[in-house]
């Protein structure tokens, strides 16, 4: 008997805000295995901003999806079948096989995943890509000092709420933006953030600046670029660090987004911005994943997931992330 | 006999570019000296790209030259009389009395120039702030690597000149841009870079970096800002290091500039963009120093200076900085 796998294509380009015609779910049959291999059926894919640039034409650090291909993202899932001596049925496993129901692999970028360590949906969030990246990149680019006010965009999101706890944990007074209220109280109420606004609220950032970080900002981790950001600029005290993780407000851009010319805040305040691709710390996976366990169970990190149920509904819950519908880390529920 | 002081004071506010008019020539008695004293003449005054944003309103690292007040700026001169122990006349000595004939001064923000080690102009040029600016900001910002290509607009200014041959030094492929083919000649024929290009002739920057640049640009050493900064944003290696030191293309806007948001660049490219100031790095002039007099001494680094004599042309000579009327440091020559 074969067994039917549902996948989720990309049908088309993206032009601005992704469609759900964009996207097509196609059915096709498993193949056998072949020394070597084993397969894998998916629990969990993660849906991350990032995709909106792996699914343009535009050049970027990697090649784009083809129309027709799978797509691509975060998954985890769990060994029904194999012909590799290193994995058995049961087995819990990590990799990047997209969004369909069942893959065969070979164990080439596959990880196992240890059920005992934490739940596997970790894996894609505060342990897995959103996790290292918000660990690595507050900490090595970020570089905050005790005292030091860190400003974090797209806090309520699966990096921002990372990066507003570890910046408390290291001493520092942590303020975020976010697209709701409930959001904004989840932030002060439940992850320890001093301050917090609606950015939708509000007319004039700069003002906003100004009252929720009254002695300036010092380190700013933006998931958000564009106006927000621009007027971070005319906040940042002297040595400021502004790590540049992400510019949601730009990836649906049909047009090459402008603004103000901000270059000269650089100067004198003697600041840097730095762009990052988590890739870069690979190499040390471990150390921040073993530090945010620690943290998880000391109750000094709290991560929360939205799981939206059943692999038709990817697209759906990948373009709402542009609508700010998630809070903490988006995933979507496969099976199991 | 009371000595009559030339001095040029600001008479206006610019508006966009300096006019002459901004700026007057006042004559005031020279006073007396009281103990501890010494009194100063001029001998050279510099003028720089920086001094215009000191003459704007708008907020930066230093409060702004008020309207009356003598121009700002750094100075070298001679002792003539002396009331102070540690000066007698004849001494050639260094600071920012700005753009004035005579000054009496306490010896604060004061130093002694050895003439044995270099003539006195130098102390505003290749010894002086823009040595320490190339010298401090292309190493310690933009920690060039031996094969890196690094790339510097406002190639053939006081500073850039200095950076290129700096690069050179540590083993750089050296590209500049400047404007005018007389000094594209003198960086290619005389300074050693491996090539350059005047950027009013080129209408297609992302092209001309292309050329110039094959390898892309690992460094690069921004004293412009504006349209040619946006193309370099597209021809950057990862790892990237943007040195921000002047936006000279912006200092005269009257109007908030504009541009293409380019932070995209570096998250893709994990690239740094970082502003500094000099004083940043004040507790190592006298490394920067000796070792720029070294490089002298064995002719690894070359300096130009464009002088004009009077310093009634003091106006004259800073406005034509942003005409690119200079080649090296632009210098005025006051006395002697």
């Amino acid at each position: 008997m074969t067994t039917v796998n549902r996948q989720i294509v990309l049908a088309a380009r993206p032009v601005g805000l992704p469609k759900p015609s964009d996207f097509r779910l196609v059915e096709t049959p498993v193949p056998g295995l072949t020394e070597g291999q084993f397969l894998v059926k998916t629990n969990f894919l993660s849906v991350d901003p990032y995709m909106r640039g792996r699914i343009s034409e535009a050049k970027s650090y990697a090649e784009p999806v083809q129309i027709g291909q799978v797509m691509v993202g975060g998954t985890v899932g769990t060994v029904v079948e194999s012909r590799h001596p290193g994995y058995q049925a049961g087995n819990t496993v990590v990799g990047y096989w997209g969004w369909q129901e069942y893959a065969v692999v070979d164990g080439q970028g596959i990880e196992r995943f240890d059920t005992s360590l934490a739940r596997m949906s970790t894996t894609l969030g505060v342990l897995g890509m959103p996790g290292m990246t918000a660990y690595f990149g507050l900490l090595e680019i970020g570089k905050p000092k005790p005292g030091d006010t860190v400003f974090v965009s797209g806090a309520a999101g699966a990096v921002g709420s990372l990066v507003g706890q570890i910046a408390k944990i290291k001493g520092c007074r942590v303020v975020g933006s976010a697209g709701s209220q409930q959001k904004v109280d989840y932030l002060t109420g439940e992850l320890g953030f001093d301050a917090a606004f609606n950015y939708k609220e509000v007319k004039d950032y700069d003002a906003k600046l100004q009252e929720v970080c009254p002695g300036g900002i010092d380190v700013y981790f933006d998931n958000v670029g564009g106006p927000l950001t621009d007027a971070v600029f005319t906040q940042i005290n002297v040595g400021a660090r502004i790590v540049v993780c992400g510019q949601i407000d730009q990836y649906n851009a049909t047009r090459p987004p402008r603004g103000p010319r901000l270059f000269w805040h650089l100067i004198v305040k003697q600041a840097r911005a730095e762009g990052f691709l988590v890739f870069q710390f690979a190499g040390r996976f471990r150390e921040g994943q073993q530090q945010m366990a620690e943290w998880i169970k000391e109750d000094r990190v709290k991560y929360q997931e939205t799981i939206v149920d059943g692999l038709e509904y990817a697209p759906a819950a990948f373009i709402g992330l542009f609508h700010g519908e998630n809070m903490g880390k988006q995933l979507v529920r496969v099976s199991g």
